[in-house]
């Protein structure tokens, strides 16, 4: 075992090119969203809340990004039973609403992307159109 | 895009109407409420606890306006499964109980109406009266 | 005594021209920023932590940003013996840190920038060349 | 000892009457205020914002009234060596800012109001309009 690894960090310029690609997609699509990118520790980095996205969806947009930065996963996938004790113990910064997808390039986990104020579809498809704009990133 | 829009402010005496009118309404139906009016960014503007209104339900009450300002649209319409993880997410701001309308005048939401301690469909009905108090106001 | 009065709304547009000019200015100064611009509720609607900003000073950018928003006041003019009783009394969301300044436009507060990682000085100097990149705006 | 005693409850016509007087006082000297009347356990009756009062400080107001009606005595009279221990001992519910008056009507504590968004001494002088509009209050 050594004592460090090699990792990358997002810098901002990353967070705003993902923010400023999401954003088109959801003003494409005609969904005003509120968009959060945030680094592996879940701290933010860039957000956007369009004109007509619902102000309280910001706190849910930034959970979704804290849970799939934590979970290295994109958020919705736990079960129906335990989703909700989730988000107790983890004091609210866990949700398993969908919208949530993490920013992972060469295999290591660099930041998430949420996004909040439409349904769960286009909520994930605006998120993936953020990670689409990184080069080298994966899309769950 | 401009960088800002023309918009409408609600005023302490517009509030105030609103308030009076669901007062006057729940008066009339012999049921006790909370009512809570708020801006459109969920502060509160003016509130009333009637004779016999249930303490806690001031908070409900202010959780429905706050949903209903934030999401323009009345509460109540959210799926049975994303209703708790969305509460959760927001910090326990937004709730789905039926009972916070919009005030929308002109297109524009200017704040919430949000109603509680009795059923949902009293709560409903007195917010609504509160509505109508407001000249131009939509009644959802 | 009138129920609505006129108002402007800050557009999705007019926060992130604050925003790319408060960065610019801080990246030609050479000092990291969190920067936050809020609506006249105190909501954010962009922010933006550079490379090597203090993560925990975004809540101190947006603590500045809210409170200038609420007092239509540039944060740090309250007095020493009530300054910590304000910011315990409004559950923390309150600040008198420097680095807080209301947007205001015809007379009429639409919102407020919050910057912080750097020296009081430095983060009011970020502020209000934000502020300056919208037209109208007034600086304090 | 008995197990029960004689009290008396402030009724939301007695509340409104009190936030009524405060809010002309308020309007007479110029000075927008957030006015907050509570019951004797600290819960809301009836609250107003007035065009241009600060919205964050409708939490401190509140703050005042709880602190008012838990300690049966006016605000600010704590020691400068206790006031934060007590405000973060008590959930940040107490505060030892000036503006919260009790409502003591024939030695017995119903109620208060709590005036926030002037200085101290604009806030108690609000405060104590409004209870000079109830019979029997006494005006500390």
């Amino acid at each position: 075992m050594t004592d460090t690894v090699a990792h990358l960090k997002l810098t901002l310029a990353g967070a705003q090119r993902i923010l400023a690609a999401a954003q088109a997609r959801a003003q494409a699509m005609g969904v005003p969203q509120n968009i959060v990118v945030t680094d592996d520790g879940g701290h933010m980095l860039a957000m956007a809340r369009m004109d007509g996205a619902k102000p309280l969806s910001v706190m849910s947009a930034f959970a979704k990004a804290k849970t799939a930065a934590s979970a290295r996963a994109p958020t919705g996938g736990a079960a129906a039973d335990v989703e909700l004790k989730l988000a107790l113990a983890q004091d609210l910064h866990y949700t398993n609403l969908r919208g949530g997808l993490p920013i992972i390039v060469d295999g290591k986990c660099i930041g998430a992307i949420g996004v909040g104020s439409g349904t769960g579809d286009q909520d994930v498809e605006v998120a993936k159109a953020g990670l689409a704009a990184l080069a080298g990133a994966s899309i769950p």
